[in-house]
């Protein structure tokens, strides 16, 4: 089976080195030259939105899907005119406006914080009045990692955030002082098949996942998100693995935002989960069974940001595994990430304290 | 770091898979235009003592690694004088000679079957005074999986045995009536570093290994399996994954093979390890610390002979994983394997039965 991608980041490559074993053949779209997942897998260098070149992908494709969610409209409608291609568009259509999103969660009873619509400054003073502040102004397109969003703590933040943002349609949602972040990771195959994997513990610095922690232990709390999963993606016909992020707020589940797509808090599975997120993601694609999403003790994955730590001092400790994404050093990049695995916790949180400032994070960060 | 791969097949093409995660980059040199490792990395086409050829493979790889022993001495030749190549080419030319390897496991206190060597007819029958039958009679070199051998049970199969083999020298060894096959993969870094993987339980069938499990119990098996490990490692000076195939006869391991590259019977540690026998090769010929070997849960390994079995059938089995290499169909072609892995052994033994038939074996097969 021919699996097309669009975009070749490090989940596409990710992707295709969990297909091979499946027997399955890639080929990655992405305008860059250099493009991470081009050392695995043939690359067909194009925009997006190159018509002629994606529809050689879906000629030679059985299945197309993406390794990131702002795929251009017109793209998506190109290929599935021609191949079967997975997430739906509709899916990707609404987690690409953080509007329609928390619409959607809204309408599936899965809570969300306050938020309002702002299209132009003069709606701004409403919009704060509903939501109340603390906020947090976003816009409603193309933010990621933190990106294209500003904390509004008083009404004089709001001309500053508005400077920085203010020219395309924004969100403005209530700001949630959470007590923690977790993550659902959950499949649904083309048959209609679902599962989920163990409740996800996160943490971020300035907008940016840098540690993810699984199995979560809160069985009440991974009920709940299991039960949001499932209704989004039966809402959405959804075929694929999709993200979740919630905060954790006096024993509730707000949910953040959805990423349609094999995730970074979801990166622990290749070591602490049966099967991993990448694997299953394509047996879903694919119409197969899904794998079990059972832990395989316990793990902690670390995302490498700006540079990758000396491979010798990461994997001289048991459990440590290391992922580099064959990306050039750059401040703020994504360019790999570690997981540690241990049987016993107690084992994993005494290797992570050595572990966690070959990230750049202290000992006891977490 | 640049790996480069003498032999393109299914060991090269996990090797790779294995190495991407380490940033590792790959060029594969193979005779074959389909080598299957070349569906996964770069494939430089053409024979293997193409001094061309392996002189590009040495200019731009950093170290060069086999994926089979049978390499011909002057190929390694022409890359030493270029490039760090490990294993080291006199471990390479000891597995190529059942004579020479049978030597220097005796000179090591290493048990093997009695053995003789057979150049003409007329040396068959001391070599059987001194060997006794029944006995095996086998090429010196270039056998695999069975093929270049006859066993001798009577003075009548003398004559046949040598007609299919005879003109090539021969080895004459005693035929084990054993209880057991067992093989040690054992691991020696650059800096003289050694790990051994649990003892793996192995069964043929017509001289191919059709199943592995692992951990085998067998404390004192283990043992004495990685001391003779060890002996082999520290003699040879060593880099790489070595996995040598016992005997087990009345509580005692008696060599059999050994072979220096990664295993067919260490393919379950992709699952079932902490680290796969591919991670661990890789980082011990680019002399990084090794990897734990330690067993995660318990896990078998059946060998897909001829052709795969029908993806859906497996995957819809927890805890079962699939191994296509890109080969075509064929009979007696070894085409992908299947990994079994479960926490409680009695759960495997359950699963076993329901896959076995799936790889043409009975249920009851072991």
């Amino acid at each position: 089976m021919n699996v097309g991608i669009v975009g070749g980041g490090q989940l596409a490559r990710m992707l295709a080195l969990a297909g091979y074993p499946l027997g399955l053949c890639f080929q990655i779209l992405d305008p860059a030259t250099d493009a991470c997942a081009g050392q695995v897998a043939p690359l067909i260098q194009g925009a997006y939105d190159d018509a002629t070149r994606l529809e050689a992908l879906a000629a030679w494709a059985d299945v197309v899907t993406f390794d990131f969610e702002n795929v251009p409209a017109t793209a998506a409608q190109v290929l599935e005119q021609r191949v079967a291609v997975y997430p739906p568009a509709g899916a990707l259509a609404v987690a690409q406006d953080r509007v329609a999103e928390k619409t959607l969660f809204w309408e599936l009873g899965i809570p969300t914080p306050p938020f309002a619509t702002v299209d132009c400054w003069e709606e701004l003073p409403g919009a704060v009045v509903q939501v109340e502040l603390p906020a947090v102004l976003k816009t409603r397109r193309l933010g990621y990692d933190g990106k294209g969003q500003r904390v509004i703590r008083t009404v004089d933040d709001l001309e500053p955030a508005w400077q920085a943002l203010g020219g395309v349609p924004l969100i403005l949602e209530g700001f949630v002082p959470f007590e923690r972040e977790v993550s659902v990771l959950a499949i649904r195959s083309s048959s209609g098949e679902i599962a989920c994997y163990p409740l996800v513990e996160n943490h971020h610095r300035d907008g940016i996942l840098r540690l993810s922690r699984a199995p979560f232990s809160g069985p009440d709390l991974e009920r709940k998100g299991w039960d949001y999963a499932q209704r989004l993606l039966n809402r959405l016909d959804y075929v694929g693995l999709l993200a979740i992020e919630f905060f954790v707020k006096d024993g509730r589940l707000i949910a953040n935002e959805m990423a349609p797509r094999v995730h970074n808090s979801g990166h622990w599975t290749l070591e602490g989960a049966e099967t991993s997120q990448f694997e299953n993601h394509l047996r879903a694609i694919l119409g197969l069974p899904l794998g079990a999403t059972a832990a395989v003790g316990h793990s902690v994955m670390l995302n490498c940001i700006g540079d990758l730590p000396e491979p010798a001092a990461v994997l001289a400790m048991p459990g440590a595994h290391y992922h580099a994404y064959g990306k050039a050093p750059r401040p703020g990049r994504k360019v790999g990430h570690l997981t540690l695995r241990a049987a016993d916790p107690a084992v994993l949180a005494h290797g992570l304290k050595r572990l966690l400032p070959r990230v750049g994070l202290e000992a006891d960060a977490i």
